[in-house]
């Protein structure tokens, strides 16, 4: 785990609320993706060595959407940046984390991702990244 | 807003909790300390530039067991550092956000601090930090 890469941010209207981040930032969003595999439109913020995502859901059945219901806007997931993804998936897993695959898969800003379960993590849904070279 | 200072995680043990992050992080907390004016039990991990502050109630109607009792274990607040937390309390009042207090108070891990209010930001409880000299 070499620093928080992110924090993931649910949010209802992403116009509105990159508007809202770019006032407490102090600067606009250096990217929009949509990522369609989960249903969710994305926008970050650079904070120093840390990123803010938005995630807007495109849906009114994915896992942004049903978060928005249960909880309203607010943080959705913690992403640590990781040197090897798979050897960490490794370890956690032998630690008796509950680590939602086995395999990484492609997500937003060109990373290689995998989800921690919050019920083994203090009620913190933890991403796992590492860039795609 | 220079970075995430510090992500604080609202914990029923700071124990428990202390052996879990340490599994997650590899590393053990570098230190504790008793906010007395907040009521807290506090210990620190440090993360490459971030740290992961764990907080832990010492009374049953303080802020954390309000939250705990309301929402469970998990992200309690976002800390950011910032150069000079009072002209950041200045701008963020004149940018529409409800910064809780004119002054920042003395919390934790000698910082000054100062709270702004989560209707303001998304769900997200924000502190603004900036270490005492």
């Amino acid at each position: 785990m070499k620093k928080i890469e992110h924090l993931g941010v649910a949010v209802k209207n992403l116009e509105d609320s990159n508007a809202l981040f770019e006032k407490l930032l102090g600067e606009a969003p250096y990217k929009e993706e949509v990522v369609a595999s989960e249903g969710v439109r994305t926008s970050f913020f650079k904070n120093g060595p840390n990123k803010i995502e938005l995630l807007e859901s495109l849906n009114d059945n994915g896992p942004i959407a049903t978060f928005l219901a249960k909880k309203g806007e607010g943080i959705h997931h913690v992403a640590f940046e990781v040197a090897d993804i798979r050897s960490e998936i490794a370890r956690l897993k032998q630690e008796g984390f509950e680590v939602l695959g086995d395999e990484p898969k492609r997500g937003a800003d060109n990373k290689w991702v995998v989800f921690v379960h919050p019920k083994s993590t203090n009620g913190i849904l933890i991403e796992l990244c590492q860039e795609i070279k």
